[in-house]
């Protein structure tokens, strides 16, 4: 019989009591803010997941994000996937998240229900940022100084590159790491004095009126920014006229982006595109269906200059690696809440790197503002080392359930300091928004 | 105010009372059966829809198909998807199919789970599918007679068209359509005398050891097949030896098919069919990740003469248009109960027949030979009007759950005749399976 392990004096060891999952809707479909032409009346919503240990002071809060409507399906299936977890060791789990991470994502029965897609593939994303924040608290730095942190070949051991050998290697992905890891520390003092540059979509939501539209952009203009992006999609004439308020209001140095939001069909997006053109957008955003590699190559084709963006549905590291193999977009909107959290997103950001696309991370939502500051910072320190072409997006609406909200100053991100992910509610706002039973929607 | 409407004597307009949803599961995970080198422990399941009417005489019945767990959360979507249909006039729904669909389909927020994939586009199947059984019902004939006896434009109009603009016009589908309208009759005529091909898998799983695997081949040769798949992928030394096997038992006239259930990456696939090219494949089947258009199309050019084939978990028409137009695929494998019923399904066969594709439905499963008999005599009748390169998946497991469950002789589908899309279950086995709480996993 093995004597048991010996723990060093001092040395508290920690488990992983339970994880709670909670439904939570914030009822953002009673203003315009949110709608595009695809997305009419989104409930802005988290299916929200709280990993809590012996220690009081100690838990993990991850989330995906959804807009209502199926969030419940989200929490159910990030319940399911998380029970592994419970009543194993913290700093093992914490050690190896590559290991937690391969483990939950091969369930052999629920892998058929994606396989890495949907509802499944969402919930995933929850359970795994909860983790990354607990595993950001246990080192007590925010989650993107623990990433700027890790050799190449541990930030490679984490990442998600089943299905991308033909596009990048293990050993192409550790040298590209390693190639920045001598000049890290410059590029961090570098953004604590500069903050990392975002822009706005406040104001050019579908629903707002011209007048609400022309003083959104002005305040944009006044708050320091330098990109600000309208909705398009819904109407031919309305987008002509409210692009040109906006180039009335912004100027024609400020860059323009626009979003339609999968909207069109191929042929239509390149024919639409010729009637903004004369606008100089910087991007469109999600000219169509955005499992659409082909297509996305098409119309880039089509409209250059103006660069194609796209990502914030973008399912997979799969569909990712293509769009960049077939030159499909100029800009990679990954989403913090839709990939499966660090593991897979690593994974991605080493993918444009070698294919030299900049990612733009798509923001907004619940907290996808909290979550991407920590990605795009972690981006320039350690892997594209670059700010060419990038920008962040940033949206000011329901950072006040946050404990840790992002604070943006002068168009950047100012640097998170406190240890996580910055992905903790606040306990009241859960319980007000839980969905049906919060007291907000029980008198609804 | 307006007076009642008038109706007809002797016509009874019939309303849809309820749509019950029920998670159904079967214990095949205790035999081998079902067993792959992804999917090594599958309890195959199905969340089964039934859209009652206040006919008592007349339901439908749907389904989506899964292995096991998260069965629960495509019951519970596809209870959510169907709640507008309760209280609607079922002679109004089966008279247009396709705007029931689009209005299904086009949930403002539950398209954010997607969009069109994982567990809301499974769940949208099992809704959809269960309309169309009602709908063939109602016709009083099976569901290829009703799709067969559709005019073009009215086929057109159910199918979904959307993002498939660059590939095919609708002016291109009813064109494609009416060129084989006129000589419809002949070829139901001859499948009535010869049936729709088929091949079995019931042979090769996985978990069967040699003796097992010879002894199967041999009853299916015995049988009348003419083609046979085996699982590969776990092992190379284990997939030589038994693709040995089956060329001994089945010689070097019939076809010989493989299926790697997407366990390689591209390279890895490419290396390892140059080990079983001798035993001269017919396909390789999923041999990557199935989101992998690009891949799939770089292993056909290394593979040549071996056929590729995938689409088993193919997710939607947008993911079939790409893998047409980048040449990645010879044989196109879309699943009944992934796509989201005949809406979508039609979408891609008039693609399949615009590229020149043959279309060999993914089956086995639960139910799914007795949806795809359906689909592969219509795709013969009205569509690619050819039996060039195709047959149809057969395997020989839980038909017994099947009111009318699909009848195989000679190696050949024989065609169904009993009103409805053959995808009732009997009310004891839906009884008796569900999970949890029916009688054999209460005493399990």
């Amino acid at each position: 019989m093995r004597a048991p392990p010996t723990i060093p004096t001092g040395f508290r060891m920690t488990t992983i009591t339970a994880v709670t999952t909670h439904d939570v809707r914030f009822p953002t479909s009673l203003t315009a803010a949110g709608s595009d032409a695809m997305n009419k009346d989104g409930d802005y919503s988290a299916a929200y997941v709280v990993v809590h240990t012996d220690d009081p002071a100690l838990r993990g809060h991850g989330f995906t994000f959804t807009i209502g409507r199926g969030n419940d399906l989200c929490t159910e299936a990030a319940r399911q996937r998380a029970l592994p977890l419970v009543g194993r060791s913290v700093e093992e789990a914490v050690a190896d998240l590559g290991a937690v991470y391969r483990e939950l994502s091969s369930d052999t029965q629920l892998r058929w229900l994606g396989p890495e897609k949907g509802v499944e593939h969402l919930a995933m994303a929850a359970v795994m940022n909860a983790m990354w924040d607990l595993a950001a608290r246990v080192a007590g730095v925010p989650l993107w100084r623990l990433l700027a942190g890790m050799t190449p070949e541990q930030l490679v051991d984490v990442a998600d590159l089943r299905y991308l050998s033909d596009a990048i290697t293990r050993d192409e992905a550790i040298a590209l790491l390693a190639a920045k890891e001598p000049t890290r520390a410059g590029r961090i003092a570098e953004l604590e004095r500069t903050g990392y540059p975002c822009y706005t979509t406040s104001a050019g939501w579908l629903g707002y009126d011209d007048d609400t539209l022309r003083r959104l952009l002005q305040d944009a203009v006044d708050a320091g920014y330098r990109h600000v992006k309208l909705k398009v999609g819904a109407d031919r004439d309305d987008d002509v006229r409210r692009l040109g308020i906006a180039r009335e209001v912004i100027g024609w140095d400020a860059k323009l982006m626009i979003d339609a939001n999968q909207v069109w069909d191929v042929p239509e997006a390149i024919e639409w595109m010729g009637a903004l053109a004369p606008f100089r957008p910087h991007w469109i955003e999600e000219p169509t269906s955005p499992d659409d590699i082909l297509g996305h190559a098409a119309i880039r084709r089509a409209v250059h200059p103006i660069g194609v963006a796209t990502g914030e549905h973008g399912m997979n590291r799969v569909l990712f690696k293509q769009l960049f193999q077939a030159e499909a977009i100029d800009f990679c909107q990954l989403d913090a809440a839709r990939l499966a959290s660090v593991n897979e997103i690593l994974a991605v950001y080493l993918l444009a790197a070698k294919f030299g696309v900049p990612v733009c991370p798509h923001a907004g939502g619940v907290g996808l503002c909290e979550l991407v500051q920590h990605l795009s910072i972690f981006d320039y320190v350690a892997v594209s080392a670059s700010l060419d072409d990038r920008v962040t997006e940033y949206v000011d609406h329901l950072h006040e359930h946050f404990v840790d909200p992002c604070i943006v100053h002068d168009g950047a991100y100012v640097l998170p300091s406190a240890p996580g992910y910055s992905a903790e509610m606040h306990d009241a706002s859960v319980q007000r928004f839980s969905y049906p039973d919060g007291e907000y929607w029980r008198s609804a």
